[in-house]
């Protein structure tokens, strides 16, 4: 069950911020995806968290903690 | 659907912390309207959270979060 | 709707730990006001909150956050 | 109402991590003071989150954020 | 019902994100296990997040965090 | 009632991080117990969150965070 890939291509390295945003994303989902293997599951859950304003948020808030994480890894792509 | 930009100008670097908070602000809306695609259903979420004091509290800390990350991004506009 | 001001001064430069809790406190303040413009609706929120044991811990939860930016910013006031 | 005092001493410096741990502790209650002002109304509060499991869990994880900034201020007391 | 191990192999630094990224996942796990030692009630409680959506967004909030202090100690993996 | 000690040893050095992540576990106890000094409302409250599995995730993120800290402090015993 959880021999799912957790981190694309098995590294925090990205070109550009934009993509270090959707390292982040991807990031959030494959934990979501390896706590819950049933993708029929997934998809109904995600709806909830789509039509709900808190969880809405707090999918926001893991994301910018992953993403905190992707920036201090490429310098903040200051010097790329 | 992810298609939208998450980083807008593709970059962290901003000229002033006003500019860097209003970053952190936009970033967070974006992932909101990542996981929530459709914009009248994003209305009626809007208006549930800014109504709701534990949301609000919910949102300022997302905001903290991502702000966090572009003030380091910009060495906290010390020697700009 | 968002043309207030979310970083006072332009800054988060300040001269003592003092002004910088208190600075991290209207950050988040400010992004309340940004998300509920109504300063009734505001005002009445507050008092939803300040009663409420859980929002309150959570008020603590954003405010530290904010602040550790301020003070990383700072430099910690160590060498002020 | 938000003339208290935020940060004792109006430093963040401290002799150890044990006195480190007071101030992130002062430091939180401070807000709360500072959102709640009337006292009666903190002492109703603090009984409601001194017996509910997940507002301890909650409290811990504000406690913890506070000392992070406190801990790094102090270089982790490493070399005082 | 302590004496379970917290940290495998004792160590934070891995030869890969990939398995960065399952270290933290098997720290945030274990720490679970020391909470609620019985695995029955754990088996019970596993179901019960992995179909919630607000508890699976909770849950890539903790990985998310514990990653972060995973990926600091390998300096994101930058020059291995 | 806070005369309790907060930091095990007033300090944050551990040998390796297996004591680290103990010592974090410690740190996270000693808040709760500051804030519910009653042995017994302890024992009750822990059976409460030890069964519920969103504050089993909880736990989790406090003890993350509080790790990340005393990981920090020990230079995430790369040199030790």
């Amino acid at each position: 069950m959880e021999e799912i890939t957790l981190v694309p291509s098995n590294s925090l390295i990205t070109d550009t911020p934009e993509e270090g945003r959707q390292l982040a994303v991807k990031m959030a989902r494959l934990i979501i995806k390896m706590t819950q293997p049933d993708a029929a599951e997934r998809d109904k859950l995600r709806n909830v968290y789509a039509s709900d304003a808190m969880m809405l948020i707090a999918v926001g808030q893991t994301v910018a903690t992953e993403f905190a994480t992707v920036a201090a890894a490429n310098n903040y792509w200051q010097k790329s």
